[in-house]
């Protein structure tokens, strides 16, 4: 058996969320906090990677021995408190069960839903720092509109390499999006997107992408010959990961 | 002529508002912004000291030439966009004028309101860390209404010596509170105070007895006895510097 865990983290202090040598990860203070509590060494494996600067509202992992099997009497529904005992402030666990062996984490996503928190305002607000893309312009309601248009032509499925940053060569680049939206109240402006799989920075690259639509650079509707071009070129800039946060992970059912 | 101007900051990383040697300090970086800004000399002058960790939403501050009268044509409306420029993340300056030379930012305030944050969830928040206090406990109506009857003791004209750090030595140890305020969601708890001036330390004392008054360890009416007692031992602890934040300075109209 392994225990499923759900968390937050604030991104900001960690190198993503994958172990690396000589960088603080989240992977690292989970697998850290897990051999301390129960004494051996334990394999932590999560829903996603995550890049350096990106937050969670939601993620998933799982903890599983790695030469015996997990065991302790402590009760899931006590288990965050007792973990978080042994992680530090930016990182906590609100969520614990007992799932089976053949669960994975990463591989029995069904959808994960990310937003990108853009602030608009020309005040600066050093409480959002490093938890928002700062990025000081008055959109107009056409602007949003054009914007929401041009997100709806990525739904389905498609090939999203012109949305792929250089350097990652993944088996395939065909993903499925099965919804997208954009919230504007002024000063905030979250977009959401969940699909089956992301591809390298990929989100990060179509609210670069919309961004220019909204500034009315990029017609909504050349969003189709953008995705058919199969040309990273053809897209909008990466915009920073300060703004982008796993909002949520769904199963197909294997974790109930 | 001084400039006026009213910022944010986030107290994480500041050892506090003064300028201290070694020590990265709100004042510090407002002084040297202003002097890349104009080029020479300046004096920074803040509405009031603040601990390391105690955050603003609204901090007010006067700009002036050491050794010559400030000139600038930028006007006010633009100068917090040009200033900003000069300032790092975690403060951020949002309204600026013209004031005279026998303003001062400290003298003049009339009132400041503090609010200290509590975060009383059981589920740990990496967002909110440093943010607010973290003190797992669920408060009933009851206690919630013992605080406030607790808090209303404090206000008018009282020496608030019981409520003052060890080490620091004030000409008067009288203050007048105007108005106090708790507020309860089952989640998060805010405790307002706004008063002519505060003692060292006087708000986070102030907060510990009223923690003390809900947990039922102190009773509400015996808040005037500690108050008259003039002795720290009588009050409660000192709570964390992370849930307080300055939230508003109003002055007596001679910054018009």
């Amino acid at each position: 058996m392994k225990i499923f865990i759900k968390l937050r983290f604030l991104g900001t202090d960690f190198s993503g969320y994958q172990v690396q040598k000589n960088a603080r990860t989240v992977q690292g203070e989970l697998c850290r906090a897990a051999e301390e509590l129960f004494g051996f060494r334990c394999d932590v494996t999560g829903c996603s990677r995550t890049d350096s600067g990106v937050h969670a509202n939601m993620f998933c992992a799982a903890i599983s021995g790695r030469d015996r099997a997990l065991e302790t009497t402590i009760p899931m529904d006590k288990f965050p408190r007792v973990f978080n005992s042994f992680l530090p402030d930016d990182v906590a666990v609100y969520e614990a069960k007992w799932v089976c062996d053949e669960f994975h984490p990463r591989y029995d996503v069904k959808y994960k839903e990310y937003i990108y928190k853009i602030n608009c305002s020309y005040e600066r607000d050093p409480f959002e720092a490093g938890r928002a893309f700062m990025y000081p312009y008055v959109f107009s309601d056409a602007d949003i509109e054009r914007m929401r248009r041009a997100a709806k032509h990525l739904e389905g499925t498609h090939d999203f390499s012109s949305y792929m940053a250089q350097g990652s060569a993944p088996e395939s680049t065909v993903r499925t999006i099965f919804y997208t939206d954009v919230l504007y109240d002024g000063k905030n402006l979250v977009f959401k997107i969940a699909g089956d799989g992301f591809l390298y920075n990929m989100v990060r690259i179509i609210v670069g992408t919309l961004l220019s639509v909204a500034r009315g650079k990029t017609d909504p509707d050349d969003i189709p010959l953008i995705t058919e071009a199969h040309d990273r070129s053809r897209a909008g800039i990466t915009v920073r990961a300060d703004g982008l946060y796993l909002n949520y992970v769904e199963y197909d059912g294997k974790d109930k």
